[in-house]
């Protein structure tokens, strides 16, 4: 193998393909990355077993050849050159890589050990913009379930209804759905995808209007943008039948400013995370919702101007379910219903029904 | 105790002061910051024993008094505020903050019980730039000890000599000392400050031209800078007579662009530190330095053009005592002085004497 090519653009594929790669890994060659070099295009190819990184890219390539390099020294080094070609060719049992007055030799083991590249079938596609992805995943990941108990609710549900997407991810203490209108074919398997995969594919896309390709059959999801492509393999299992637990109804809606709850919940939090409820009371009546904390410590009372119909309302939460939310919502205002002290809260856009967030509230004695 | 003041200053103040403050400490009111309300003079004082620092601001005292409140919550709260006006008042044995529609009750320890500000005599004085003194700090701290084994040299060693003061740090394998010219007092004891506290100072104190004045007594150093006093602790016993080990002369002189020879080595360092020891070598043959680092996963090497006065020369150093310095300092060229392969290295601008860094070499088979 010997090629010569581009520094900054070989440093984006690694780094893009690098994040499939365990950190560390009981198999050495699974540290590594596959590099292949053919027809004048380079394919890097990185790989956990769950989740796999593919990323094309022109090169010279004077002769073919693929060899597996440890990733994490191939991206250092790369963050390190500092000039813009790079030469790479092996060289006996070593791979040299030449930028500017540097040479790096590393060791290599054959590519042939290398995990194969998931072959997945590309039918069943629906396509979005990057910028929809990103912020589908954003806007629900948090929601999803860090314990093994239920392993299913790790992952996103992937679902599709005609020309909507949808993402839907719970806890057991909240759940968070996010649609999108999009094109594509009309057929669509529903899959539950690991949170960490679609962490990862949020990461690489770039959230901008590059089109963005999701294949999904029975055992793997793939994700195609621009030259990368992000195969996953899908979570087995029933997910909870989510739509039973939507609210229909509400007694009391309020309309707040997004920014000042969030600001009121943080300085609230400071001393809620004092002890390990993490409680914060919201009061809310005519046009004021006074928000209480209390620690040994100390207390924080914030007051938030509202917008209210409907019925007065005591309630208390878990400061963090509210704060993940506002945290990922963008609207400057945002309409939360309520119907007693101990049903859920329901958070959504005043607009739409692009998002929606229900968190359950913690029962206290101090709550009427 | 009731008073108004501006939020920033005082977020400013808690920020300065809360640097001596333990994050814990088994003596629940260590945990605090003294606020000290007099004269519309809010006075706060922070301590853990070794650094105590004081800080004083304008504000409108309506009630003079004093508290102790939780460092980390006051200091969280006030970034949080989004207000610019602080209302700060007992009640019973709480105080309340208010800004905006926010209101904190915190309780609040007797301000009895608080540490004394350590008296301190103002004579002995010597007075530079904040940016000298942080510029010295930085240019030496690195190189003060990490290991107890001999407690004086985990300190910086401040010594004045007429119109210059010198700070010297030592850990057994490299000595950095930075040097200025300054104005003072001709009178000053040589003090062991500890490397935390010197830290701490240069933090604090601005990067800029405002005056630092610096007094310097058998048991302490105070720091003066705008409105803020720290004063520290100084480390008992003699320091090493590291006059000795400077070397006079040498056999290989070489110039060489401080940025190459960072990348190169930040390079190298790369693969030298997969393996304990950290090393690079450095082969010094007419107007080239290349540098090698080797491990079991591969090896780097590079080369920089450098202009040489004297001998060739083979050495090999641990990475890092050569990557900390090339940080801190800023000319454009440094010079490296040598003698043979097992003897000091000494690094230096080229113009001027106000730093000097040495550096041992580390004894392997391969450098001849």
């Amino acid at each position: 193998m010997r090629i010569h090519c581009d520094k900054t653009e070989l440093q984006k594929c690694v780094n893009d393909v690098v994040k499939a790669v365990p950190v560390k890994s009981p198999v050495y060659y699974l540290e590594g990355i596959k590099i292949q070099a053919k027809d004048n295009v380079l394919t890097l190819y990185g790989s956990d077993g769950t989740l796999s990184i593919k990323c094309t890219m022109q090169a010279d390539v004077a002769e073919p050849g693929e060899v597996v390099l440890t990733a994490r020294i191939l991206s250092e080094l790369l963050a390190k050159f500092d000039a813009e070609e790079i030469a790479l060719y092996t060289e006996g049992n070593n791979a040299v890589i030449e930028c500017g007055s540097s040479r790096a030799t590393l060791c290599f083991v054959s590519a042939e050990q290398y995990p194969a590249f998931p072959e997945y079938i590309r039918e069943n596609m629906k396509l979005l913009l990057a910028r929809q992805f990103v912020s589908m995943v954003n806007q629900t990941v948090f929601a999803t379930s860090v314990s093994e108990d239920k392993p299913i609710l790790t992952g996103i549900l992937l679902e599709c209804e005609d020309s909507r997407m949808r993402m839907v991810a719970l806890d057991g203490y909240r759940l968070a759905i996010r649609e999108e209108m999009l094109t594509g074919d009309s057929a669509f398997r529903d899959v539950v995808v690991p949170a960490k995969s679609m962490r990862e594919v949020a990461h690489i896309i770039p959230d901008d209007d590059t089109p963005v390709y999701v294949y999904a059959s029975e055992k793997m999801v793939a994700v195609v943008c621009d030259n990368v492509e992000i195969v996953t393999r899908v979570l087995q299992g029933d997910y909870v039948k989510y739509r039973n637990i939507l609210p229909t109804e509400h007694a009391t809606r309020v309309i707040v400013s997004r920014q000042a709850l969030h600001g009121s919940l943080e300085r609230a939090s400071i001393l809620a995370r004092q002890s390990k409820t993490n409680l914060v009371n919201l009061r809310i009546e005519k046009d004021l919702m006074t928000i209480t904390s209390d620690s040994e410590v100390g207390k924080v009372r914030e007051e938030i101007g509202i917008r209210l119909t409907g019925k007065n309302l005591s309630i208390a939460f878990n400061a963090r379910y509210l704060l993940d939310v506002l945290k990922e919502v963008e609207d400057e205002e945002i309409v939360m219903d309520f119907n007693t002290s101990i049903s859920p809260c329901v958070i959504h856009p005043i607009k739409g029904e692009s998002y929606f967030y229900l968190v359950l509230p913690v029962k206290t004695n101090t709550v009427s």
